[in-house]
């Protein structure tokens, strides 16, 4: 961490700054500048980055040097994590396929939904019995009743689970029927149920919040990992923008970059980054194509009828069509660059 | 609503959507125009409005004409709420200051910070012993020990209690202790907890999402009111932008927009909006210039030694200076200009 | 253009809205709902459009039903419009690829790099001979020096010119030795330059601005063809977001959402959108697997020694390497997913 | 500037660093820290900053020290800024109010709004006669016509005309009639524009452009400055955001941000923030309120008859109850709160 201290500093506020920096356990380094001075910190303990600095006389503002999150950072676990959901694997040079409907209806429909996707490749089953809207007066999903829907179906086709959990007092009901447990949008900065949830040990989706950085996105999985869990999936539905084409905007580049700056695996949501039908399956195909580690889709044979966001459900037929183009499709991988590149080569 | 039909819809197509309405219980208006046919639904049930009309085919697009919320508008209660905490009120002209300092901390900082803006004119004493912080590794709060100081400190002090509770596990404990609720930025869409502090009788001070709308705002305030409770007071605390002068940016339009949409209190929290010592007075000012019905601000008679937000803490002579100055400010009153301005005046 | 009356509005104030419709030579057609009155505008000419209609007293909001642009839009002009510049074509299913540096600099380097890019399968040449840049004290570009060696570079390889123009007073001069005009984000929204391109008789790429939306980002793209050019070239290099990342945030989204309202061809900029070397690939990839018709690409020997924008360039081999990789992708195509997807298909 | 080394850095990739450093004039300072390996800058031109650093290997990131602007700066120029324009003043201590139509339409409208405002205390006239619009199909000002009309009501009226110039070739005219140039928010970053006004000697006002942070502001006013002109009014119009209740997002914060970091006066047009006559006065007041250095408002007597912009017209009668409220208001002073506050004082 280094201070940048203002024009015309004197030496007492330097040291008053100073002084602080070694009560707390770290060194001060001062360098006194022609036009500026800085204090570097040496020993950044997180506790230290987080004092207010910006309250000391003097004091113009703070650069950090170092990212907060360890346990999510490629620096501290440089090989990729692979999540193993009953033999399906994701992250590491394995991608997945997760489709299904926005909300859990009724047996019959998510029972045609799972096989159909499953006929076309995809290897979990995604669907809602809990679901954040936006108004108190719709649909706020089926409960347990969608959950145990959801169990039929995975005896019928062999395909996990993978539902959302929104609350804390959900988690014992939600966990007795999920495999994988997916953290919505709105829940992302939830603090309380990431740490509950990393006490738990089922495998985690993690959707970036309506508006987080990718680096807020991986200090919510720190907050998950730092209490013991490790399989935290990464999955991009876009941010907020005042650009209404499309219910969110997501960009590509976050894929690589955070498999860059993390182990975990990223997926995307297109479903919820485009919210329309017409866009799901070009940029599910071009996130693949930059190199996500796998998609989560809503699919659903009568989007009239579903009971939650039938905008964006691709049909089944839609869901074919992007699958047999996945069959084709060599995505850009960052490491057969570099490995191409040589030693300058990419970053 | 209205649903634009796009270019060449077929005679089939204008049916099948018409059909639909009536079938959910409305009625359907079909305006074939030279340009462009639209069908008006007369009728407007809520349900309807979330029915996928998107994902009919020929549907270019569907313009909402009603807003979503009832029971937080003005439409449906015309005169403004006044909420009565022990006494203090606020709303319908009555405007209130709550001070105190993020974190609680010890009792003899808290005492001697609840004095000092007393004493300066502050109504409401704040307090956090819950702490949502981006990093699991820096300070969470002081948990209960925290409740009981701010309980002791009420029973010297006389001031009423405000302080926040971040999950539902949580209600019982923090309403032990609170006289008002406070949710905060991160949880302003956490529904589960809205629609559980909606079911208790004390008083919220509800803040905006990180990047929520003014009118999503009042959506969650929407979700409290409509399991029963009345007394929600609007908080702005601006919202994410790629401006980075600020912590966060906050527009008072919104003020006198939200007051004329709603009954209910509009309040502002300038220390969260700017993040910095050097702008909270002067935003806070401001805000009550615009007509705000109170303000929302961090105290601490040494920010160095805050557990949190230290940058952005007023000192209490600081406190003391824009109570004296708000002392002297005559607010911008969009009903006084109403009346000067007659009935064609200001909307 | 649908026009919502408040609750409680007159009879008088509909009245009074209703005769300037009919004044200004449409006709109102009015419908007094049971929750609220609406009155649709019939006969829908631009200028009426812009009619102050939210300074009429009664009036809530106004509904646009319809689009502002009509000679960029596909409503008007279905088929895909296809350029040809010296025998190279972009839009209609040909693809074009167009690379060079940011500025230039020395005929050397220029000429090395128009040969390594036309090696690696470039069909166009882009440098800039005329800089924006945010500070006063940087490099301003190398001017009327830089035109002569980018028309040098093209007797030697046969690559046609992409260059920048900045203001009106620049078009005789870049008009001389530009194939092809390039406007940037800051002049997005420079309506005198994009009047004055359009009496012009040379291909225009139109990049999107620092905050446009797709819509407004194709109203400039109208202004350009109101004044009589066709060849307008639609840009994607990202928009301004709090993601701080990336230089800026690109949503592929975009490609097929602009390319389903216009019919003119969109080709993505990854070096400006990403702003950082690594991620220029993976990005280029991904926007030609959604579909765009072309990129342009920033590449340089020495990024070192690159007069702006280092950071970004690529080196020759990636640039080749990312050919070879295109070489292999089947992008996803709108219009064959239509075409499986029979009658009821994609929008 | 701090150039902050990747982890595992290498001594060669730190000396290819140092040495370029060198090469460029200044002196490296480099830190091998136990975390990481930072190398300061001493003696940083401006060139050096630009320099494309993040393509050296091993570079993870550079942290900017100090600010790019100087002419624009309060550290290089510590006393307020006061223009005068024909006896009238603004900035350090002096306020004024600029008031007048949107777009000039008649003679008979403008001289009547011209008497109403300067009878309320406006100080200068405000119109345009050259407008930057969206659509090409509107109405784009009245040209010489316009400036003719401004001319006449400066005669009749005393005040000193501000109008806008929306490119280079329109100077020599524009100059002819106005007394202070207006720069609009699409062309804050036209650079050739602004060189051009730099060049001049009339007084500016600088609008921030629709989506620039306030330091590119500040680089917008130092573009003008660095050619030799000294008199720059910054107005803040509100920058583009996802909220819609509003036309633009304007934080009042800015005002004293801007003060603090510039010497230059700081306006505010709360016409184009909110876009919507209801909220213009209050955010008007609120700026002032905040220690904005004046306003600059549209005021119309008829509305519905606007060439442009009508919904946020003041009505004379709306903008004399805004005066009549200014003249009891007492701003925030920064200043004022420093002096009371003593050495420790605000910052």
């Amino acid at each position: 961490m280094i201070i940048v201290m203002k024009n015309g500093v004197t030496a007492e506020q330097i040291n008053e700054v100073a002084r602080h920096i070694e009560s707390w356990g770290a060194r001060a380094h001062v360098d006194r500048g022609e036009i500026q001075t800085v204090i570097g910190v040496i020993g950044d303990k997180a506790e230290i980055l987080r004092k207010p600095w910006g309250s000391f006389a003097g004091v113009e503002k703070v650069l950090e040097v170092s990212d907060p999150f360890k346990m999510a950072s490629r620096k501290f676990h440089p090989t990729d994590t692979v999540i193993d959901v009953e033999g399906v694997k994701i992250g590491g040079g394995h991608t997945c396929v997760i489709a299904g409907p926005c909300s859990v209806d009724t047996e019959e429909y998510v029972l045609a939904i799972a096989k159909a996707v499953k006929a076309s490749g995809a290897k979990m089953l995604r669907g809602g019995a809990f679901k954040p809207r936006t108004s108190p007066y719709t649909f706020q999903g089926s409960g347990e009743d969608g959950l145990k829907i959801l169990q039929t179906v995975k005896k019928e086709t062999g395909l996990p689970i993978v539902t959302e959990v929104m609350s804390v007092d959900q988690i014992d009901l939600v966990y007795r029927y999920a495999d994988v447990i997916q953290v919505g949008a709105r829940n992302t900065q939830n603090f309380n149920l990431l740490k509950a949830i990393g006490k738990m040990n089922k495998p985690v989706i993690l959707k970036n919040g309506i508006a987080t950085t990718a680096k807020e996105h991986l200090m919510s999985a720190e907050y998950i990992m730092s209490e013991g869990l490790k399989d935290v999936i990464l999955c991009l539905r876009g941010t907020r923008s005042y650009e209404t084409a499309m219910r969110n905007s997501l960009d590509v580049a976050l894929i690589p970059y955070l498999q860059e700056l993390s182990h975990l695996p990223v997926i995307v949501d297109s479903s919820h980054s485009t919210g329309a039908r017409a866009y799901v399956n070009p940029v599910a195909y071009a996130g693949m194509a930059a190199g996500a580690d796998g998609l989560i889709l809503e699919v659903h044979p009568k989007p009239h009828e579903a009971l939650s966001d039938g905008e964006q459900a691709l049909l089944p037929r839609d869901f074919e069509y992007l699958m047999r183009k996945l069959d084709d499709l060599k995505p850009f991988s960052q490491k057969d660059w570099v490995k191409f590149d040589g030693e300058n080569g990419a970053k």
